[in-house]
C-alpha cells in the first residue's frame, strides 16, 4: 500500500516512523510520503489561506496550492507505478470512520491524505478530484480538532494493522471491540494478568478454574455489563435475536426489555435509585 | 494546565512538541511530561506485558510498571504544585470521547494519560486509582487502533483548544460544527476563497452577493443538507423546534418527515431511485 499525506505540518506525522506503522514501513508493506504543501505555493509569505466568500471568522486554505499539490503527488505515484488513488479528507463534516470504513480503506492500494487546518479547504478542489477517483470524507469523531493530522493518524494506524502480515499474530483480530463475529458490537471486558495478588487485589475466581465454557461466559457478561453502561447505543442497535438466553437474563437484571420490533429497550430508572 | 503521559512509545508524542499544543506549551499554558512505561520495569527485558488468566490470544500490560509508574508522576506533580489529578485512559470499552467532554476535561488542572497497547492495562491497576481521583475510560471512535497513543493526540489537542487564549481570535470557536447555539448539531457547509474562477469551476453567486441575511440562509442550508447526507443520526437526535419554517421546507424535500413526538424522521427512499 502506497500513502501518501499534504500537510502544512510535516512534523506531525513523525509517529508514522514509529511502532506498527514505522515497522510496516520497514519491511516494505507500506511506502509513505509525507509532503509540505507550502512547497507549492509562490509567493515570499507560503500563502495557504485566504479570507471567505461570504464573510465570517477563520480562513479558507486556497485552491491552488492543493490543486498543483495534488496534479504532483499523483504523477509521482503513477510514475512509480502505484495505481487506483483515493483521496481522504479528515473534516468534522465527514462521514463517520468507523471499523467498516477501515475494512474498505485497507483494501484500496494508494491512499492519499488532505488534513485540513482552519475552516477547512476551497469546496472546488474536492469537487474537482472528485470527478477522476473515489474522495471519503470521514470523521473521527464528534468533537474539534486543530487541524487534520492526528486523524490521518488514527486512520493510517487502524487501515495498516488490517494489512496482511503487520500484526504479529493473526488471531489478535478476532477479540477486538468492534470485530464481526461473537464479539460483534459488545466492549471488550476487564482483563488480568500476574500476579495474582496486587496492593490487595485478587483477580476474579473463574479464570483460574480452567473451566473453557465458564470463562467464555464470564467474560460474556463482563462484555454485556460493559456494553450496556458505556454504549447502551450498542445495545440498542442489535436485533434482539444476537443475544442468548443468559445474555437475555443479564440484560433483564440490568433493566433492559425486549421491544415489539425484536431489540431491547432499557426502561428509564425509577426516581428512587 | 498540566498534562502526563506515559507510554511504551514516548517518541509517538512528538507531535505535542508541534502546532497548538507545541506553541501552547512553549506560552506556558501548558507543561507536558511524557515518561517511558519501561523505565518503572526491573527485569532485563524491562517486560511490560504478560499473558491473560483464563487464556486466549494477545498480552495484558503487568500492574507493577503501571502502578509505580503512576505514584511517581503523581508524587512529582504534587510536589511541583500540582493539584486535582484525573485519569484518562483511551480504549475501545470506554464512553465516547465528545466535544462536551473535551470541554469537561479542559476545565481539569491536570490530566494523566495511560495509553495502552496489546489487550490492555490489568483491570486491578484503574480499579485501584479510582479509588483516590476520576479515572475517565474514553474511546474516540468505533475502530479499532494499535494503540492508545494517537487517541492521547486527539484528545489532547481538542482539549488544548478550549484552554484560555490557546486559539489565536476567540471566534473561531463560534462556528464549530458540535459547537452549541445556532449551529449546534449540524455540520459545516462548504467553505470558498479567491479566486472567483478554478479550473472552469465559480463559487456560488450568493456569497458574493453581501447580503448577509441570504448568506446565513444559504450557509443552513448546506449544513442541513450536509447533516442529513453524512450523519442522519444528528437530525433524528434534534428536537423539531429547532428547526425554523424553511429547515422544515429543505428537510421535507430531502424526504425527513415530522413524527408524533416532535422530531424528524426520513422516509425510506423509494425502490426505483
Amino acid at each position: 500500500m502506497r500513502l501518501d499525506v499534504v500537510t502544512i505540518f510535516p512534523e506531525y506525522l513523525e509517529p508514522l516512523n514509529v511502532s506498527l506503522v514505522g515497522k510496516a514501513r520497514a519491511r516494505g508493506q507500506l511506502g509513505v510520503h509525507v509532503h509540505d504543501l507550502r512547497d507549492w505555493t509562490h509567493d515570499r509569505h507560503n500563502t495557504v489561506d485566504d479570507t471567505p466568500y461570504g464573510g465570517g471568522p477563520g480562513m479558507v486554505m486556497k485552491t491552488d496550492p492543493w490543486g498543483e499539490a495534488l496534479d504532483e503527488v499523483l504523477a509521482d505515484g503513477y510514475e512509480a507505478g502505484a495505481r487506483g488513488p483515493v483521496v481522504v479528507v479528515p473534516t468534522p463534516s465527514g462521514r463517520p470512520f468507523t471499523q467498516e470504513l477501515a475494512v474498505e480503506l485497507s483494501e484500496r492500494p494508494w491512499l492519499i491524505f488532505t488534513p485540513a487546518r482552519y475552516e477547512g479547504i476551497d469546496r472546488r478542489v474536492m469537487d474537482e478530484y472528485a470527478t477522476r477517483m473515489p474522495v471519503y470524507e470521514v470523521s473521527i469523531g464528534d468533537y474539534v480538532l486543530a487541524g487534520g493530522e492526528a486523524a490521518v493518524l488514527v486512520v493510517t494506524e487502524a487501515v495498516a494493522r488490517l494489512l496482511p502480515g503487520v500484526l504479529g499474530n493473526a488471531e489478535s483480530h478476532r477479540d477486538d471491540s468492534f470485530a464481526p463475529g461473537e464479539m460483534a458490537n459488545l466492549l471488550e471486558g476487564p482483563v488480568y494478568t500476574k500476579p495474582p495478588q496486587w496492593r490487595g487485589r485478587g483477580i476474579p475466581e473463574v479464570l483460574l478454574s480452567g473451566h473453557h465454557g465458564k470463562i467464555a461466559r464470564w467474560r460474556r457478561d463482563e462484555a454485556l455489563r460493559r456494553t450496556a453502561a458505556n454504549r447502551p447505543d450498542l445495545i440498542e442497535r442489535c436485533e434482539a435475536s444476537a443475544y442468548d438466553r443468559k445474555d437475555r437474563e443479564l440484560l433483564a437484571a440490568l433493566g433492559w426489555e425486549p421491544t415489539a420490533d425484536g431489540r431491547f429497550w432499557r426502561r428509564p430508572r425509577a426516581v428512587e435509585e
